[in-house]
């Protein structure tokens, strides 16, 4: 049997607290290992990283970790050229929205405001694997163009052979500077520190497998290196009423198992029959689309789950809790039903807005936070670069009216002899 | 002799390197001692909390930890009641600009857009030990309550005695929800998974010492809690020509040094006059207003600097570098100078700006980022306690439009037998 059904309300913690505190994987025995990993990469450069990408990656490294994008001219499938050139188009325009405004207030006679500044240099690592990812290059280098940043790298495990030419052209209709063929630890750790091929960068964002997310954690609470929220594995919450069409839920159910073993599928409904047509839905599939079956079974097996409550209402109130990086509403009402979400990564309305549709081509981002990180939380965006720069310009004037007030609370606070002094000698 | 007067250029590493690398303070071995003490009150909660306080505050730990605002009437001073209700208004008013407006836009023929959702519950470290921050209670909590966060807390560690007024009057003042008498790792790790009588927040942000910060960086890196960025010594950086007051400039360094030993205090200028003046100006300074003279005395040894340059260009570049969490630009042109910023946390213009009067009254938050995260991080506003959440809802001929694509797209990635089938029996 593929996927379970469970008659509940909010009040069986038993059933749905393990669910809510899915694994944010415990990332301790994996910092322990990336550690000396991070450091030797620190040391020694160039010489440690070729060591551990023949050792990691099982390849011989490349003669040179970096291809200079302007220099590179791969040849496509004009057919992937469009699609790619027609994905970035929607998500710089749908990202363009997100550009801030500088701003200006008068207050008391002072004028403050707000300047918006980017980071300087940005390295989006692209898991490798067997997997290709240029939709992940577009994703996260466009929002980070938009906020001005200068210097873009693209972080990508080296592959036998050549880079896929796919890839480097979603870099290169991205807008990136630059390919390092580095991947897991050794590569975030290369791409943090510099080393005498790499330019280093400030600010490392992107998802990856738990070496990368350890190494990213790891550098980020050195101070050495900004980061994202941390990648878990990828999860969709389908809130649907009798109004979906049960084949279409089970396929997006499926979409999301599609991604690992460790995908998280779930579906909330009111409807137990609803819920029992997508459940055997789901078991048509997984025999008529047999392609990663064996992954996909054990996903749906393991972290699928069919959650039949007495009204939509309590949906809500458990996918808030939950947080999903991927909520679909397949509702008679999902226009009024997007002011009950409070905490979800991006959220695909109604019965024709697919989790697909956001991974590829409409324009939102797909790097998103998982595990319930989104309660606090949000996707990569324009602003996950940019810095909210503070300034103002005080009048003399303001100084004379406002001293009295600085004197009484640096007084308060101890620090009128130089706080204090510095404004009274201004008046 | 009290202030290091430097010439020099951007190309002398040897004097400027060791202050651009100034010490994000190393963690590794705070942490070490900080987490058995969070694992403690995680598993023993008041009781282990309790113990902690009575050894580390040095304090009978008080019979409830947590104070209810809404049933205290604090009593204080009416001149401090007035400048608290004046600080609190101007931090409102020039928070209120930064609250981002949801957003819609059409992209083939598909409805995108944002919505910003609060974070649910959010603790505000405000620190302890001799001094009294009402000021920081302020800062931290305004911005979160703009946001829409319902459940506020300020942590702070127990005073002998009762907790002063002032402190209670600020949080009633800037709208907090409950005081909770606890400090140090103990009191973020009880905030962080709440106890039998503390209510658990997920984000925790303020400032305090290395135990404080230790604990949050321990406790995020766990994916506990969310944090602001870590902080480090508080700095100023002045760029000051001939027009700047030389008294004015050495009063605003020492109000630096105030804060402690450890306070990094830098004005770089394109004058050896202004230089050598305010050289006299600090050591007059300091024997004139003796107040903590000893650590002023040696925050200004051991971290203050005059660096005079040949141009104020290079002055701006060796502050972008820098990135002061404080940045006095006392200059003719400052109103062009201001282009010139690309990283630090908060400007102040002129010679009637000093930091002081953003530290307490101008409406400008004072919790920012410090130790060169300028770079990549903002100061503390109300974006810090908010979440883009984004949406869609896509047309059916919209995705008969675009399934070629993301055909195209998901066949590449190796995903079309579920991601692509997910588009297409929609069509």
């Amino acid at each position: 049997m593929a996927i379970q059904i469970f008659k509940v309300g909010l009040k069986d913690h038993s059933v749905l607290d393990p669910v809510l505190k899915r694994a944010r994987e415990d990332l301790s025995s994996t910092l322990a290992l990336v550690k000396p990993i991070v450091e030797d990469v620190k040391n020694r450069g160039d010489s440690a990283l070729r060591e551990y990408t023949q050792k990691f990656d099982e390849v011989i490294p490349p003669k040179s970790f970096v291809l200079e994008i302007s220099k590179l001219n791969p040849k496509i499938d004009p057919k992937l050229k469009t699609a790619l050139v027609k994905a970035a188009k929607n998500i710089r325009n749908f990202h363009k929205i997100q550009i801030p405004e500088n701003k200006e207030i008068i207050i008391h006679g002072n004028k403050l405001g707000i300047l918006h500044t980017p980071i300087e240099s940005v390295s989006v690592y692209a898991p490798g694997g067997k997997a290709l990812y240029p939709s992940t290059i577009l994703m996260g280098v466009i929002p980070a163009k938009l906020a001005g940043v200068k210097n873009i790298q693209i972080v990508t495990p080296p592959r036998k052979g050549t880079l896929p030419d796919g890839l480097i052209a979603a870099a290169k209709i991205a807008g990136a500077d630059r390919i390092v063929m580095a991947g897991g630890a050794q590569g975030i750790a290369a791409v943090s520190y510099g080393t005498e091929s790499i330019p280093s960068s400030e600010f490392v964002v992107g998802p990856g497998n738990k070496f990368v997310t350890a190494a990213k954690v790891y550098l980020s609470g050195q101070g050495v290196i900004g980061i994202d929220s941390p990648a878990g594995p990828s999860e969709v919450l389908i809130i649907a009423d009798d109004s979906a069409d049960p084949m279409w839920v089970a396929a997006d159910l499926l979409s999301q198992a599609e991604h690992g073993e460790d995908s998280v599928a779930i579906l909330c409904t009111n409807s137990l029959s609803l819920a029992q047509k997508v459940k055997e839905e789901v078991e048509k599939a997984l025999i008529e689309r047999p392609k990663r079956g064996e992954m996909k079974r054990k996903s749906i097996e393991d972290h699928g789950k069919i959650f039949v409550f007495s009204n939509l209402e309590e949906c809500f109130v458990f996918s808030n809790l939950f947080a999903p990086e991927h909520l679909e509403i397949q509702t008679k009402n999902f226009k009024k039903d997007l002011k009950k979400v409070k905490h979800a990564g991006s959220v695909f309305l109604g019965n024709y807005s697919p989790v697909a549709m956001g991974d590829y081509i409409s324009g939102t981002n797909h790097i998103l936070p998982t595990a319930g990180a989104a309660r606090i939380y949000s996707s990569l965006g324009v602003s996950t670069f940019l810095k909210r720069v503070t300034w103002q310009e005080v009048s003399k004037k303001s100084i004379q009216n406002l001293y009295p007030h600085v004197k009484v609370l640096s007084e308060f606070e101890g620090l009128d002899e130089e706080h204090g002094n510095s404004v009274r000698i201004r008046r």
